[in-house]
């Protein structure tokens, strides 16, 4: 049987990108939708293939929908198994426990960061959207430089959950520190994590699915978002 | 070797009890070691186990802390696989992306309207917290009709990840169907949700969970909460 698997995403989602990039890493093909207006309207596809959260990513396997990007790569790791042992998540307990964790926490903290920093050009909620993201790079740098790896990734020699996670946002992260006008990831206080971004927008399914969104692209839809709907002019 | 087990939480915790209901299930042996001001001050252990969120619970395995409920709740059934192929998740990959969907619905939603309720005493906060409670009930109801089971629950004759998110809520749902005095676990609504909360409540480690958590001591004590923190007498 020929396997169909697509992706209904919207360009800039960070949650879409991670699946491009994990399907890419699997070699998986994949027929790609895009949403044409997520915010005004929602297409009849992703209401019926999302009708709980009715937002992207979802990826569509022989015609059965997962949704939640997390969920999807695990879903990806389990259904097409790498060869090698080299999953997204390693196979003892504790350690898949630990890079469930270090995913869990890059994708709800710095999704956290782009909302405050997203809606407000200033004040107590954009400074908290900064401090959030200068305080999850450097406790991300920590986790970087203390687990035990053979290679540069949080998945050592080869990308893992987190590595998959945290580089979906790696443009978007861009956008926050201009938007801001501050730091967060930077060499003085996350050298490991600076290291880290060089290599891995460097590895094929990485430089592949982040080409898909641009980060002046990125920042000039941030810039539109903000003064459409928050009215935020710059 | 004798494993050690510890289990650092806080008797009202709905994420808490999770793992004991879980740990149960496995007929694991814990050690349960409370957490004694959680709001105030927080255990030297809790700071050393879970330094990220300094949040309860944290199952310590053989010294090795591992956090987040549904994260541990996954340790737990990878690391004492059940002989008979009934673990908290199934083996095929799309019905774990299944059950995985609605761990993580439930998990989110509930937690989301407790926190509307608990901190509001009236108003548009309490609304949007009580209607987000009838239309999760309601959504789940729906979920429990809908997937393929052989058995009351969830994951069918055995008990899944969903049933023991969910259950580990139910006296907290009572807790917030008092205080905000609306109804959203009800027959007319979710028929199927209902008949599951009765034969989930018997299921002995579900019981045996639930009973560290009174209902009504956790009223009494979300009452005091809401004097003490958020200046809301009844």
């Amino acid at each position: 049987m020929t396997s169909s698997v697509k992706v209904l995403s919207f360009w800039r989602s960070p949650f879409g990108v991670r699946v491009l990039i994990a399907l890419k890493e699997k070699g998986v093909e994949y027929e790609y939708i895009e949403e044409q207006d997520l915010l005004e309207t929602k297409s009849k596809l992703l209401l019926e293939s999302n009708p709980v959260h009715k937002k992207v990513p979802v990826l569509i396997h022989n015609g059965k929908p997962v949704c939640e990007s997390l969920i999807i790569l695990q879903y990806i790791d389990e259904t097409w198994p790498s060869h090698d042992n080299n999953g997204f998540l390693p196979p003892d307990p504790y350690e898949r426990a630990v890079v469930r964790f270090w995913a869990d926490y890059a994708d709800k903290k710095i999704f956290e960061a782009i909302r405050l920093i997203l809606k407000n050009a200033e004040g107590e909620l954009v400074e908290q959207g900064k401090k959030i993201m200068k305080e999850s790079m450097a406790t991300l740098d920590k986790a970087l430089k203390d687990v035990a790896r053979d290679g540069p990734y949080f998945g050592g020699k080869n990308i893992n959950l987190v590595d998959i996670t945290l580089a979906s946002y790696l443009c978007w992260i861009e956008t926050l520190e201009t938007l801001g006008n501050f730091k967060s990831l930077e060499e003085s206080t996350c050298p490991h994590l600076c290291e880290w971004a060089k290599v891995v927008v460097q590895h094929p399914s990485v430089k592949e699915g982040l080409a898909t969104i641009p980060a002046q692209k990125v920042l000039e839809s941030a810039r539109e978002l903000r003064k459409k709907y928050f009215g935020i002019l710059e």
